[in-house]
């Protein structure tokens, strides 16, 4: 008797036979049907062969959010290397960090990017540097590329900073791809779908489009980056009915969305990067914008829970149930806990990472017993909905009660002259830490420090209201645009050094 | 590092879970909610637990299509036991057949069929026989059921004949279901669905449905037969999009639509059962029924190629191409033959059967080196698309089951009257096609036509006795002796044109 396998067809051959006119990628001027992408992709893989890549190999890519992201993805694929997206934003020397833990054998990259990359000290990593130009000027090799693909390969490889020190390699399967594309589809459903990806390709939030596109056969617009009128553009004219955001963007496309509203054909607001502000949830209800709530991250290939159609309006601030493969506890160290009681989240699916690239301790710490511990907090209720609270290491910890940034914030922002709002802790004497806040104002407003503290009081209980208000111009925030609160942090010890 | 499992939370289980109170099932008058059925499927399990059934164990289930039908296949699989769905229209001497085979450790049937099981044979066979209205009255025992299934895992088993006289057990694992269902869903999509079974449950075909129907979160309409006017109510008036048949209940629903057309929410209706006659697909072109061609078989977990939406209007008669997990190639032998020449179909995919119960000899000449030899012929064309000519040369088709002569011949052999026979398929107008047997008597001994009719009946399910018995002096065999039946429909044919 055989046993199952678990190797399949290359998703973009298969893709491109079954489908090959149908629309893959756009950028809302060019456009590429399936066969086209997989031809680009044969082709760019022959010319990466060329340098020697193959098998296991891992080759770093740091670019910017255009179609040929795409192909270089695939092409990756087709020689069975493992792909390992940087993120633009980086300096220099982080991203030499990451080729050289890496191990990269090619660190391809935009042109427009060279001149910064050629600031990363060299020392330590032996990648071949090259820009995707230069290779696009090579010459094919004759390789054979990859034909079918085993799910417990690794595929891709990802950065994440964690809580802690240097950034850890992700390592995802085609397998973790694969089942939480299944997962989403079970919760989304399949129509003739076409997704934006406005977040950076780079991230797991736009990574994860590009291989839903083409296991579902799904047009995918590409954008260079976040801008609401142009996001509101795809899907008023171009047909998007899908978009991934954090809180941010969603809150800046209903801006420009001004008095109007959505067509029926966008079906979907995928709302992910951490609980979302009640207010900007309460809007989209109000505006009959289709907002799911989605908690996950790189370690999950992307969403881990999901607000189901069903539940969207009845759990405003819900990040849903686990996706249909997967499981979710609540945990304190190695029990689980009741509804309602706050703890760690905990995920245990066919969608969680192998590993940590190089880190087997890092990889048992996060992975006990099938279970990965993700270090944020949260809670599920009796019917099982979770709520996502915080990441653990934004916990403001005072006087023995646990404040939680994000729930600060939200009374901030609920304010009409706020436009953005981070929390952190500031060591305190007596209570151990007290909550700060950094506000950004809207232009049109302004607002006295008394008043503002007033609406929280009001609002909050008394161990949660910030002591101090700091007025500032923006907020740090990441490519993801989830405000950086260790940034504020530090700005805020800064402030009291000099002060 | 750890590798990825094969486990995921009970289907069940995880959808009530998710999605407790959509509808689950319904059968017209009544419905029952994910949570509803999850709720029943357990109690039966509880209560079948008496009877000694644990992990592994199979269970014979004899029923008509109903809603019990649905909490009966998972109630066996919350037990990790192997449901063995019985074809209601076999001969009680067939039943017993497969019941002994299988090793069933109980057989469950309805009571209305109660007088037929007592029929069979009570050789051969220990198995509990109890009707589920008695299992019913019976005490739920205390006992853990399963929570989490493995993908490697037998789910169920189901007999298919073959060439070769007695039939098959097909294992089917979670993994094959689960498979089968995902290359669907990337095919057809996901809506808001309802999905309407009017073939049997027994059938892969129908068990298909019920699979995908807790895994999407979908609701399924059972109705107890097939009746044109009820099918096409179900579309008109409570919502069904997606309908399974084969060619003459296409036909026929057709002809109950008369003049009227199809809603838009009415979005497949998926044909399988062999190749559809041309007339009836432009038929459905003509009046905008969205027909699906689809080729399929016991071994596949239902579909292994459809017609995806794009080709059903330019590809008329094609049955697609294999859906997305999996491959499909024409066969002479092991060549792999170039498109548009003809051979045998084989299929490699993860949905495949991984073999037959007990038969090490069949399962290693049926699958080879990974890939299914299905006996079926046909041809690919250049661009992949698939053209079902003939299912096994010899294959009878009536009225939606398959008939195989190896198993009529050998019933027919039986008798000590009879020397020789051959089994082959007459054209008809109700049922497509219906049995006739050529048969030679032995030289000392004569029977009577009506009294071999009856051999067959005891024996046989209705649909599989001969409607007719033509006695000849020999058979036309080949030089290995075997039966030519080709040659025996020739010969049939040119009787029916003399009139």
């Amino acid at each position: 008797m055989e046993q199952m396998s678990n190797e399949m067809p290359h998703w973009l051959t298969k893709r491109a036979f079954l489908t090959p006119d149908r629309e893959a990628v756009s950028d809302g001027r060019r456009s590429w049907s399936f066969w086209e992408l997989k031809e680009r992709a044969r082709d760019v893989a022959r010319r990466l062969a060329r340098l020697g890549v193959g098998r296991g190999d891992r080759v770093a890519v740091l670019m910017d959010n255009h179609l040929d992201y795409a192909a270089w993805i695939h092409a990756i694929s087709f020689l069975g290397a493992v792909a390992v997206p940087l993120n633009t934003r980086l300096a220099p020397a982080e991203w030499g960090w990451q080729v050289a833990d890496a191990e990269a054998k090619v660190w391809v990259f935009d042109e427009s990017l060279e001149e910064r990359v050629c600031e990363a000290d060299e020392a330590g990593w032996e990648a071949v540097r090259i820009s995707r130009q230069e290779i696009a000027s090579t010459s094919p090799a004759e390789v054979e590329l990859v034909e079918r693909i085993c799910l417990t390969d690794p595929a891709t490889m990802m950065y994440t900073s964690g809580t802690t020190g240097r950034p850890k390699g992700v390592i995802l399967t085609y397998g973790n791809h694969w089942w939480n594309a299944m997962g989403s589809v079970l919760n989304l459903g399949l129509q003739e779908d076409k997704w934006l990806a406005c977040v950076p390709l780079f991230h797991m939030s736009g990574l994860s489009i590009l291989m839903r596109g083409v296991i579902y056969g799904m047009a995918v617009e590409i954008q260079a980056g976040f801008d609401p009128a142009e996001a509101n553009r795809s899907i008023h004219e171009r047909g998007v009915t899908i978009v991934s955001v954090v809180s941010n963007m969603a809150a800046r496309m209903l801006d420009d969305l001004g008095e109007q509203t959505y067509p029926l054909s966008f079906r979907c607001l995928l709302l992910g990067g951490g609980p979302a502000p009640r207010p900007l949830l309460e809007r989209c209800r109000d505006k009959g914008v289709p907002v799911f709530q989605t908690y996950g991250m790189t370690e999950t290939a992307s969403q881990a829970a999901t607000l189901s159609p069903e539940g969207s309006l009845a759990r405003l601030g819900s990040a849903g149930k686990p996706l249909f493969p997967g499981e979710l506890t609540i945990r304190k160290g190695d029990q689980t806990l009741p509804p309602g009681e706050e703890g760690e989240i905990a995920v245990r699916a066919p969608y969680v990472t192998p590993g940590y690239w190089k880190r087997p301790d890092a990889t048992r710490e996060a992975i006990r017993d099938g279970w990965l511990y993700t270090g944020d907090i949260g809670y599920v209720d009796e019917q099982g909905f979770l709520y996502v609270l915080d990441r653990r290491s934004d916990l403001i910890l005072s006087g023995g009660e646990n404040v939680y940034p994000a729930e600060v914030e939200a009374v901030l922002l609920s304010h009409p002259a706020v436009a953005e709002a981070g929390v952190v802790g500031k060591t305190d004497a007596r209570w151990g830490e007290v909550p700060v806040a950094f506000v950004v104002l809207r232009s049109e407003g302004g607002v006295d420090e008394q008043v503002l503290i007033r609406h929280c009081r009001e609002r909050l209980a008394r161990y949660k209201v910030p002591v101090q208000i700091i007025w500032t111009d923006a907020l740090p925030r990441n490519a993801s645009n989830k405000v950086l609160r260790r940034k504020l942090k530090a700005k805020l010890e800064q402030r009291m050094n000099e002060g």
